[in-house]
């Protein structure tokens, strides 16, 4: 078997075996393919594809090429969400607590923010002391005392992976269903829990615009994580506006405490409470509507409230602000973006907006970054909302007053007002489950 | 401009604009472009193709990428012929000369052979002292006193063609019309010359094995050819079975002296006439009939020979073989391969009888193999003959007795015998010119 045999096969459309899949695999990971047979690869399966079986043979080889973490002592309980990226997206601060108050147990590693979308992992430390590195034991020892860890991602986690993303990265590969299958799917399957529940965006601000390009995504990752013998579904939700209000590590903080505690923006409970069920269900074997129910009563209740501060608490982070959100640090300088007329907010560019959240110092352009807990975005008015001329539609925070003029310049214009209210797509445009 | 826009353009079929091509080839000579953006390119190419205009852009960019041969004092006498490999063909031994005595400045660099198609170069350092390597100023020179000189590549020409061709090679993208065309006319046009005339070959020794194939590859590299100013037409020519009876550099120059001396296989002899009359006809503007009036007579009359003569002295070369082919030294062992069957041969893997005169030492297997020049094979039978049991079909020739029996086979196996006779693709398929 050679490299170039397996590219001559793939380039013709042929389907390749899982022993060619695994070849490259394997060679690529420990450097004997080099970087040049994985880019005309890359750019091969880009422009023929993939059958679901070559799909699944990538992924779980990609899973395989690294650790794994060991998780079979919660058996069917583990449970892990996953979203695909988006502006404002806090739902796992609010969707962990309330599924491991159930039961279910959360032992998730989760990324750091990068370009226009934000990482849970940022958003935790907003909490001081909040420790993202525990070693495998603890992790899995604090998982199986309060139901709930949530970690950087560390270790050699589906190298393969981490390499070709990379690569994929600077040959203009991304945009591949396969490809993106088997990036997201093989680190799931390497984190090692039972159940996935996949949150797929579509919209302005989502890696895809259109919700039936999410659901094609969606649709194949359930089928490549279920054929990995994993539980799987996704829902497609709608980032065509920044999910909640806030977009910026505090002000997202506070805004999944007020979830937490009964209030919050509509929109984001809706999608919260949606993934909850979907993880309850999988991981207790809940009908819909019994773990629909049990999410609710655990938000109103003020259950997974408890069980976000066991779990902050737990893991070094200061539940003082748990009880006081108003504790957290404000940013020094603000600046309300006024609207320049009159009429409906008719479109918003949500990833012109993840980008001005991050000229404030929310996130980070290159993965060096120093971020800037306080910064961020809150949102007064969204799309389908009136605005009047002179309204304030978002304030800007910062701790460098220099970047307000530069973010405002770049909230204008990812908005658009007009005389007619648009069209709304929903916010969960479907369940995916095969 | 960045290398990711581009790959994403050519990925989605757009056509690139000429800055793009030229940023492309630049930055990938100078190495500011890895390897792995130009093999995810190349990829592209191969399965997204590529206008006539990217490909003449692609080529002249190609082209210019480093030195180019400034044969401008010969204004339109100018001539070049390229032939894009075969087994047994030693075309230019009797086409050069044809031309040269006919008034037309043939300024020649040639390759060396590498797998199973032999190569000019290494077919002239049969005569012993023949220099391959003038310098420039050289070689100019002895084209302005007797109208012929013939090297080896030397020099940076096309150095863009001499790393894409490398990477396409261990990336699976070496079929593609537009990568093809561009990187043999990039070199043509470094060349210098003002026509150009191409063989392209078809069958089971060619890189195209039909002739509708090579019509494409023709058609496209005349269009290319002129549409960068030259005047360019191309024979679609047969190598479904080697060229006349001798492969082996010595054989070949052998039997390149019978044609010159009004002998030699007639298939030989017509291809010869063929392009040596479209050769003439370019850069005389005779017509067709005219030129191969032309061709004829010089080949009779003995002009061709004399000039053959002239040529292989200038450079050095002893020209006591010239008028005493017996004095070339012969192999030391030979091997008969006689026909296991009676029949008819119905079909020869050209490919194949190439390699088996590799494996005698007639060529190389790798860039750095020695050549042994008196080794080779005479085909005493080729496709559409009738054999008989016992019967010589061939008689391998070489140094080095251990190659024999492992040549015998592989002659053996490139041959079927049936009981019908096979119906023959013709010698010359076609003319191509625009």
């Amino acid at each position: 078997m050679t490299m170039y045999d397996i590219l001559t096969r793939k380039k013709q459309g042929l389907e390749l075996s899982r022993e060619e899949i695994r070849y490259f695999v394997s060679g690529y990971t420990e450097g004997s393919i080099p970087d040049y047979q994985a880019a005309a690869f890359t750019m091969a399966v880009c422009l023929c594809g993939m059958t679901d079986r070559e799909t699944t043979d990538l992924t779980v080889a990609m899973a395989e090429s690294g650790e794994t973490a060991d998780l079979s002592l919660f058996g069917e309980l583990s449970v892990d969400k996953h979203s695909t990226g988006g502006v404002g997206d806090k739902t796992t601060l609010i969707v962990a607590p309330i599924v491991a108050s159930l039961g279910a147990k959360v032992a998730k590693m989760s990324g750091r923010g990068l370009g226009h979308t934000g990482g849970t992992v940022d958003k935790l430390e907003s909490f001081p002391g909040y420790d993202t590195a525990l070693s495998p034991e603890a992790f899995r020892e604090q998982v199986k005392k309060i139901g709930i860890a949530v970690i950087g991602q560390s270790g050699n986690f589906a190298p393969a992976d981490k390499k070709l993303y990379a690569l994929r990265d600077v040959t203009a590969t991304v945009d591949s269903i396969p490809l993106i299958t088997s990036s997201i799917m093989s680190k799931k399957l390497a984190a090692g829990t039972h159940s996935i529940v996949l949150d797929v965006k579509f919209g302005s601000g989502a890696f895809m615009t259109t919700p039936e390009a999410a659901e094609e995504l969606a649709y194949g990752m359930v089928k490549i994580g279920t054929a990995a013998g994993r539980k799987v579904s996704a829902l497609i939700t709608n980032m065509d506006r920044p999910l909640g209000r806030a977009v910026g590590n505090i002000l997202e903080v506070k805004e999944a405490l007020e979830v937490l505690s009964g209030a919050g923006p509509d929109d984001l409970k809706t999608v919260c409470l949606a993934l909850a069920s979907e993880m309850v269900s999988h991981a207790l074997g809940k009908s819909e509507s019994e773990a629909a129910a049990m999410c609710n009563e655990a938000l109103t209740s003020g259950k997974a409230l408890e069980k976000f501060r066991e779990w902050i608490g737990m893991q070094g982070g200061d539940t003082m602000y748990v009880d006081n959100p108003d504790a957290f640090p404000t940013a020094r300088y603000s600046h309300d973006v006024l609207s320049d007329t009159d009429g409906y907010l008719t479109y918003m560019d949500t990833e012109r907006i993840g980008t001005a959240s991050v000229i404030l110092g929310a996130g980070r352009a290159t993965k060096t970054d120093e971020i800037d807990h306080a910064a961020g975005i809150i949102i007064n008015k969204k799309t389908g909302d009136f605005v009047t001329r002179g309204e304030v539609i978002a304030t800007l925070l910062t701790s460098n007053e220099e970047t307000l003029a530069a973010a405002a310049k770049t909230y204008l214009g990812a908005i658009d007002v007009g005389p007619e209210p648009p069209r709304l797509e929903p916010l969960i445009y479907k369940t995916v489950r095969i």
